[in-house]
């Protein structure tokens, strides 16, 4: 057993002090794991566009100290009371919406929107006791969404962890924790496309090319992404997009120029943008009699989702999900497993890696748009 | 074989000599059918809305005189050149849309708007040559959806034409034809609910009671009927209804009614109204995470379906039918052998009865709300 146990733990972490300021590397204590918590060493996290937005605060109130993070990989140091399918030297992702296993939701087979651990942005602390488990000299700093991997250690929520194969490569599957999940959970749990048959994908970043794999894992003839920026449509490729449309270059809604394309519509689409037009076309370009699109992208406040109902009369389908309808817990062993049976490639999203000491370069690489991917090495 | 076979037959038909007139019952005559065409004698037949709404000719360009009718019962007569399935004795649901069995739609197992024989409200003549069957006096008289029913001779395409079993009382399975299958099916084939849910039924006409008979055949648990008129609450408990909501009796949204009765919302949602706003309720009171809302309502031109996209990215699914996605020829066979096994109860849709001659009762029936389904005999 770790000599740790039961101890603060003094490491370091990446702390915002302010919105929009550079990360700072800080050593800071992280407090024992309390009631159903766990502590973990993180090995491998990445950066998600979903940080950066709280990172940048422009939506929100700004909650600072906050040590950020959602994507990762990395191994139990140790466990709080009540913790009994966890233990030290497992290997867990950490997810931002977690699985109690017990409210309606987690008794459902279609939902994955857990009441307890369901994602909350707004709050900073944990549970058990409405504490952070950081601190620099007595100064609280506030967790993000439950997970706070831009730290050496960590605490979370045990149902916030899924346990995965030890021998999986966490420097790889660490993107797993987040976006790939999502838009691969899109396509494959809630579009299901079958063989042979014709996608949209909008929205070329990492969540739609996520979309974009599940689709050609399914065996999707026709993959189409929708993007505008034309640039995407090259990388795409690798991700299994047989053609690409870009808005921008046709006069008329892009919905009528998939249903042209198509022979009416496609069979599914994934809309990955969180933009309310792009939303409406990917419901609008689906082919009545069965078409199903799949909301993944988030919305603004005030966007409203507009329709003739008679599209919806058609036979089409439309359907939201959240972090791909998969239960964190329950489910994301066996994604990890398709990557390891290499079904799921995993490279291709990694387009860059730095080491922690030089976390702030992940974010100009994604504030540039040039990476899907950024891993930071958490160990020297 | 009848020795009417390949002559024109002289019998009664109830004609619509203009929009919104009493119904006159007319000597016509009825030409042999042609090419994938059956000739049926009809025994009984019903009256809809959709028969009031094309013959009040408010809202499309009238097309006059036409024949009424589509919801009936018959006997095969004669068959024209290229109908194989049928022969003359056979006893046949004619239904308004219909399955070619060659088109993408009639090939995917999720369609039934079949691409040759899909309802199409403005044509009044047969695909085959583009003219009528019937005339009085060399004068064409308009066919309604393919089917003409209001006539003790009418022809069909066989496409759309269900073969039933013989012994089936045809006084009965008629009202399969159209509204109640649309409702049952709706909640059957594509809201799904499991067994001890809840369902909430927008709209208590016959095919809102239809939806909550196929809520009641699934095992739903709580079956919330919601409509403007109270007086229909107590009709709807034969129907298996459990609770009712008045939105008049409440001055929050009904969604917002049903979400605290419920826990958050109903696992499904039935609408049968055709009013936006009923349908806009109807997807915003189902649960999230699971929750499944059916439109099935024809709206107006002009509507439009407005929601804010979170409440689809909450897991909830949105979803339209046509005729309760059953194919005409494929599955309404069986939904006569569900009221032959004392699964489906269709007596108590059956509210009236009247003779041919007496047709224009039914209408008024109708108008005045009293009636779910009056039944039309054609013989004396």
């Amino acid at each position: 057993m770790s000599s740790t146990v039961g101890q603060v733990i003094r490491c370091k972490a990446a702390v915002a002090w302010e919105a929009g300021k550079p990360l700072v590397i800080e050593e800071v204590e992280v407090a024992p794991p309390q009631a159903m918590e766990v502590r973990l060493k993180i090995l491998f996290t990445s950066l998600c566009h979903t940080d950066v937005y709280f990172w940048e605060a422009k939506g929100q109130a700004p909650l600072f100290p906050r040590i950020f993070g959602h994507e990762a990989g990395g191994i139990v140091e140790s466990v709080g009371e009540g913790v009994t399918d966890l233990q030290p030297g497992d290997h867990v992702l950490p997810v931002f919406t977690g699985e109690c296993g017990d409210c309606r939701h987690c008794k459902s087979e279609e939902s994955n929107m857990c009441d307890l651990l369901r994602i909350n942005t707004d709050r900073g602390v944990m549970l058990n006791d409405g504490k952070t488990r950081f601190s620099i000299k007595g100064q609280p700093i506030y967790h993000f969404v439950g997970t706070s991997t831009f730290s050496e250690y960590t605490v979370v929520h045990v149902g916030c962890l899924a346990k995965i194969n030890p021998t999986a490569p966490l420097d790889k599957v660490c993107v797993l924790s987040c976006g790939i999940s999502t838009g691969l959970g899109a396509t494959l749990n809630v579009a299901k496309p079958t063989k042979g048959s014709t996608v949209a994908i909008f929205g070329l970043g990492a969540v739609g090319l996520a979309a974009a794999e599940g689709a050609r894992i399914a065996g999707a003839a026709r993959i189409i992404g929708v993007d505008l920026n034309s640039k995407r449509f090259e990388e795409a490729k690798k991700f299994g997009c047989t053609e690409f449309v870009n808005p921008k270059d046709h006069d008329k809604p892009v919905q009528e120029v998939l249903a042209e394309m198509t022979n009416g519509g496609v069979d599914r689409s994934v809309e990955c943008t969180g933009s309310i037009n792009a939303m409406i076309s990917a419901f609008e370009c689906v082919h009545d009699g069965w078409g199903v699109a799949v909301l993944v992208g988030v919305p603004n406040k005030d966007d409203a989702f507009k329709t003739h109902p008679m599209n919806v009369l058609n036979e089409r389908t439309l359907k939201g999900t959240f972090f791909g309808n998969y239960k964190p817990r329950s489910d994301l062993p066996s994604v990890v497993e398709k990557y390891m049976n290499k079904e799921l490639e995993l490279e291709k999203f990694i387009t860059h890696e730095v080491p922690f000491s030089e976390i702030n370069k992940a974010f100009e690489y994604m504030l540039r748009g040039e990476s899907l991917r950024c891993i930071i090495r958490m160990e020297a």
